[in-house]
């Protein structure tokens, strides 16, 4: 079975009030995009990434792989209007039976484990979509009244979502509509039901300034833990 | 209107795989707990404080206070066995109409901005809860079967929940449930609505020990925006 990871980098900058886009910017010496590409890149030799850019920013992501010793395992297409359109962009690149992590650019500390935990269960049941439990009480809000989730049944969801090909391009055939919020969510239109795994709560989002410096503790913490 | 700021810290660091409870690490030169008094403290000179602190902890806790200029506006007094039990522990303490914030102590980056904003909402409507919204997709799960919940209607909530006393205690004069797990769920069990409010991605909880490193970037960042 072939691997292919959609590594989805949509974004461009404006949330962290910087011209450059979060995935470019700077976390312990490289490029944000550059720890999830390696991170993939490590877990398995014989995957292939197909990473999805803004158009704006095709030769940025160009020259900054031609420097990795694995830039032959990875093509570079444009992003779309959506996430949607983008992933579905992606997609056209996969051409054989496979496993296919989708994954944000921007979440930059996923881990070997988390991958081949993903990799493992799509294979046994056809998706997985990491998902922590909520730390915090949770409300629903609808209009002006909202109420109180049962904490223990909120699940808080990551990326990478992971599927076999075969459920995956068919889900992506679909007509877009607005509540595509993610991978998952497509494929559940199709009346395929997805299946969750335990995410990390280091597995954060590079959104805010703030986040780096985060991103950064992480990294110190995970260092110092395997020294 | 008096002001009392009732703050509880019920961990006992078994999270943190610390001895120390986490509301006495250390971050950036003073424990977590100095944080929390020295912003509720700074924030109104009038504002008095209860802290509730397990049994274990109350000479540790006095020996803290009494470095403190403000100590004559702490009292302290004991945990419960759950946060209700701590909470209503706490109001004891309160004897006339006020306004009370109920704030755990590991959330120990809150702000002025929000503890003043919380006091003029708790005036106006009776109530003050600080929620924010979700970044990331959310499900909920019941049982085997999950389903994505709106992102846009998803609030994560935090303290400091505020009320005005006359809400607030006859709330706490209720019997014990399961599904007290905050301030706000006492409340509405009385059959009182409660209202939320803006709160703010830094006033993160301390649970974990890459929670300090994150607080400590987060203390970084604000003090290099302030300079």
């Amino acid at each position: 079975m072939k691997k292919y990871a959609v590594i989805v980098a949509g974004g461009s900058g404006q949330r962290m009030g910087t011209s450059e886009p979060k995935q470019f910017l700077e976390l312990a010496g490289k490029p944000v995009l550059l720890h999830t590409l390696d991170c993939f890149l490590g877990t398995y030799t014989d995957l292939q990434i197909i990473l999805v850019l803004p158009a704006a920013f095709q030769e940025q992501g160009s020259a900054l792989i031609q420097s990795l010793p694995a830039a032959d395992r990875i093509q570079i297409t444009v992003g779309g209007e959506t996430r949607f359109h983008s992933v579905q962009n992606g997609l056209q690149l996969v051409t054989e039976p496979s496993v296919i992590w989708v994954h944000d650019a921007v979440r930059c500390l996923v881990s070997s484990e988390l991958i081949q935990a993903c990799y493992e269960q799509a294979l046994r049941k056809g998706s997985a979509i990491p998902a922590v439990a909520a730390t915090d009480s949770i409300r629903i809000q609808t209009g002006e009244t909202h109420q109180v989730a049962d904490r223990k049944q909120v699940r808080i969801i990551q990326t990478p979502q992971t599927f076999l090909s075969n459920i995956l391009l068919p889900a992506f055939k679909q007509s877009y509509r607005e509540d595509f919020t993610d991978e998952a969510t497509v494929v559940e239109a199709m009346g395929q039901p997805v299946f969750l795994i335990e995410g990390s709560y280091d597995n954060i989002k590079i959104t805010r300034p703030v986040d780096l410096l985060i991103a950064t503790s992480i990294l110190a913490a995970k260092q110092s833990k395997e020294a």
